[in-house]
């Protein structure tokens, strides 16, 4: 079964948004990705279309950039 | 049991993140509101906090808003 990620990078927005995407998914079907502690993951997550973080790449590849948090170009650095 | 309500325009962005949402949801709990249809609620969603659609205001209270949607200034025009 293919999952839905969802990607942060530990800030407070992330965070607040990260509890209520498990409150909304109730965690089913979750993966979790902390791009501050996994920045091997941050060039996948770019092919994906994630443009900041928080963001959801659902199962049908659709990515869903949520309020406006950090740009990923921020992370690398 | 409070409701997670999701707010669109009916426009292409806003149904592709309605289906996304749908499908994290399981469309469990969650209110879907047109905007565009009932214009009447777009006074409470600026109560709640929703500067642009699509948006979730979640159960808790807190407004994710998704991707780069139309502002609710464009929508009382």
């Amino acid at each position: 079964m293919k999952t839905n990620i969802f990607y942060h990078a530990g800030c407070t927005v992330c965070k607040s948004a990260e509890n209520e995407i498990l409150q909304l998914t109730k965690g089913d079907n979750l993966e979790i990705v902390h791009l501050g502690d996994q920045p091997e993951r941050i060039q996948n997550a770019e092919k994906e279309g994630v443009k900041s973080v928080p963001a959801i790449v659902t199962s049908s590849g659709t990515v869903l950039h949520i309020n406006y948090g950090a740009s990923l170009e921020d992370l690398k650095n």
